[in-house]
């Protein structure tokens, strides 16, 4: 299933799981992953259980590997997709340092920051070797 | 568990379910549900796969009972916790035509209104005749 345009253009594709595709947010102040199940459903609470359990399985490998690499002692979890209809999730590293701590990140990020592409292929190589990452090109 | 004070004082208690108690956020300007599972983890993502599952099952019941109560056509789903550590979890129902539609309602939310009490004790009852919630008090 083709991945919304809107979501696309806001991130890096990285790989894919067995039920999501995972993409980073562009925007590098924050450690912020979006996950985006292979699904038709809109909403998360709507999903088939053992569909769910994986979709929680990888958001929770995501996770990991976001607190292990950034550092990141609090993770943000949401299912929100008010603009965008596609079910999505966000996966989001915070520290009471970074730049909107207490605030979620939507609609308050006012830096902005790229990935150097050395990062990018850090990031994707240790998905790949630690956290069952496959390689998938979006067209 | 103890819930934490600052939830307590922002939600009205509507009771139980296995692992979470159910609060209703006292701004009535959008349908917001807060479960708290009674656990000493603050991460959703770091929770034993079972109870992470009645944790979700619960959360779904409380979604659906959103959407056929309020109407609402979208569920907001969010573990966020970065002002209060204790795990809880926002079940937020919306609407496109809502205060803050498309944003989120953490901090956005610029109107207060409150539950009449005939309206506390209607989703109360409902709650418990249909989607499995018990009676609790909360200290």
């Amino acid at each position: 299933m083709p991945i919304h345009e809107r979501l696309l253009a806001d991130t890096h594709s990285l790989g894919k799981f067995d039920v999501c595709r995972l993409l980073l947010h562009r925007n590098a102040v924050v450690p912020w992953m979006i996950l985006v199940p292979d699904r038709v459903e809109t909403e998360l609470l709507e999903l088939p259980r053992t569909v769910r359990e994986t979709v929680l399985d990888e958001s929770a490998r995501v996770a990991a590997f976001v607190q292990s690499h950034f550092g990141s002692p609090k993770i943000n979890f949401a299912a929100i997709g008010n603009i965008v209809p596609q079910l999505h999730l966000h996966v989001v590293g915070r520290d009471p340092t970074d730049i909107c701590w207490p605030a979620p990140v939507w609609g308050n990020l006012t830096e902005e920051r790229s990935y150097p592409t050395v990062e990018l292929e850090s990031i994707t190589a240790q998905l790949t070797a630690s956290y069952d990452l496959l390689y998938y090109a979006e067209n």
